[in-house]
């Protein structure tokens, strides 16, 4: 199984190529779009998220994570093996908080490059055809590596919005097994107290729970939260 | 065939969820994303578009049916049989109005659980699996039942935009078969009468038709009908 | 491979008809949606992005082109042969440009209709399924033709933006091919010169590059550049 998780965004022509070029070099393998509407261009936000929603994966899943924007300058490609998955992408700091989560990894800089390398786009031209080869048991050119740390180095977990999803609530980068179930958000406007699901609080009410993957989100039984707390994505939560 | 049907959005990490659990579940099954932006949490709107574009498949889809604004509360899950097509999701009235239409009805509630069940997304735990097993000709522990009728009663159309689609087009949820071609809607600030499609009016004259799934839609040849009258999801039109 | 092309969206309905259609009528063919926000109904902006995105794709694949204001009325529907690929769509102008710049192409209207057309949903109801055939050596009905060119006549290329992208970047109907590195391009409220990509600009600098596919894009480092200049799709640049 290929996994994608991009920022490249849902519309547009950029999944699409990645597509025809997976299913070129690595046809029967099915590929899922994981999370394609990334922060566009937040390595930072990308890398407390992909532990989160990499989780229940097969082993021997491919992920293709491209959240790059130093594409075509000097950062190196690397390939990660972590609990016994492949992650491949740039070394930006994107597989940081994975790797530092995993209990094994061995890490790879990609030698390989393909004819026609384009400038811009990294995703369709090395990364899709580098796990199009690990998808099918084959190995890129590579060699040993170390991933590169971010500098400043990076907390545990991070108080902050990473994502606002469709029903308008808000995915944070706080593990929930790390928050005590007393313990209070403020978020906007107001201060958020834990429940369990939507059926627990009335209509309206704004509460943080354990979402399906893991992480602490900002809801509100039937009402979009964003909008009544006034928060977005980068908005940092005070822990109380 | 599986058939994704489901408020979802297009965007985020939830349907790229069901995919895998689909793809590792039932293997080889051709996944369908048919309709993931239904209008959020309203479950009667998503019950009057469901048997327009349930309509064409073939004998033995089963549809993911998720508009669930109860999830992790006390709504059963069920499985309903009708018309040869298997239809898995919540009885919170979702499958109403298909199986009102419907020359032949089982239903079933889910007995069967997986292991780690989460309170917000049974989608993904239940409803995906379900699926998978039906897919594969295999049942769940089911026993039994009738579907949980809306109070108070609902109508067999409802003269009302349901949908906006990408074009600006309003999709009803009134079945143009029990509409007559002389029939003319109020819609927002303008009376619509009936043509057979785009080409028989003038450049930005508005229209009714019916649509390609049996749907009264209201349009306008090379514009957005929905800018023109003013009008948005939920609105109610007027039958003249 | 059948690769849908179209401006039907990435939400709604649409797009998951024909899925359905191509998943029944071409078993185990692959399909690949590559560009399916085309600019709405704007068949000239389309017919100057489908060679671009057309390219590298194998011999034998099938693209479905559907950007189709006329359906319904008297356009006719087309299947083109061009370097090896099929296109089918209507017969609008919208394959003008790719059958222009082919080496070789052999053009056919389509004489085969299924039961139950829709006046409004051609893609579903004949290019799928004429699609379908081809991916699969089959030949509906078809009678040699020439397509119809536009009036009045078009350009090799065009100084415009055809699409902004998820990043905001504006892709262009110019071919980099046919622009000298050293041109200067008036877009907006700048003059933005030529860099071969992101990291050889400061952050936040606005430049014109080759995108992946060839075309003119006009980007920004680390920025929105459509939000930095105020442009849009459909403005013209000018070459200096």
């Amino acid at each position: 199984m290929i996994v994608l998780f991009t920022d490249f965004g849902v519309s547009g022509p950029y999944l699409g190529q990645m597509h025809a070029v997976l299913a070129r070099q690595a046809p029967g393998v099915p590929i899922i779009d994981l999370f394609n509407d990334l922060p566009s261009q937040d390595v930072r936000a990308a890398a407390y998220l992909l532990p989160a929603y990499a989780q229940g994966f097969p082993p021997d899943t491919v992920f293709v994570c491209v959240v790059d924007p130093g594409v075509g300058g000097s950062r190196r490609a690397v390939m990660l093996r972590a609990e016994h998955r492949w992650y491949v992408g740039p070394d930006n700091g994107l597989f940081h908080i994975l790797a530092r989560r995993a209990s094994t990894t061995e890490c790879y800089e990609i030698v390989w490059r393909p004819r026609g390398l384009s400038a811009s786009f990294h995703g369709r031209d090395l990364f899709a055809p580098v796990a199009a080869m690990l998808a099918q048991g084959k190995r890129p050119e590579a060699v040993p590596a170390v991933l590169s740390p971010p500098t400043p180095a990076w907390p545990d977990d991070i108080a902050q919005v990473l994502y606002i999803d469709h029903f308008g609530n808000a995915i944070t980068g706080l593990r929930a097994s790390e928050l005590p179930r007393h313990a209070r958000l403020r978020a906007g406007r107001e201060e958020v107290s834990y429940a369990r699901t939507y059926s627990e609080v009335d209509p309206g009410q704004v509460f943080w729970y354990e979402n399906a993957n893991g992480l602490v989100e900002i809801a509100a039984n039937q009402g979009r939260v964003n909008a009544f707390l006034g928060i977005a994505v980068g908005d940092v939560l005070g822990l109380l």
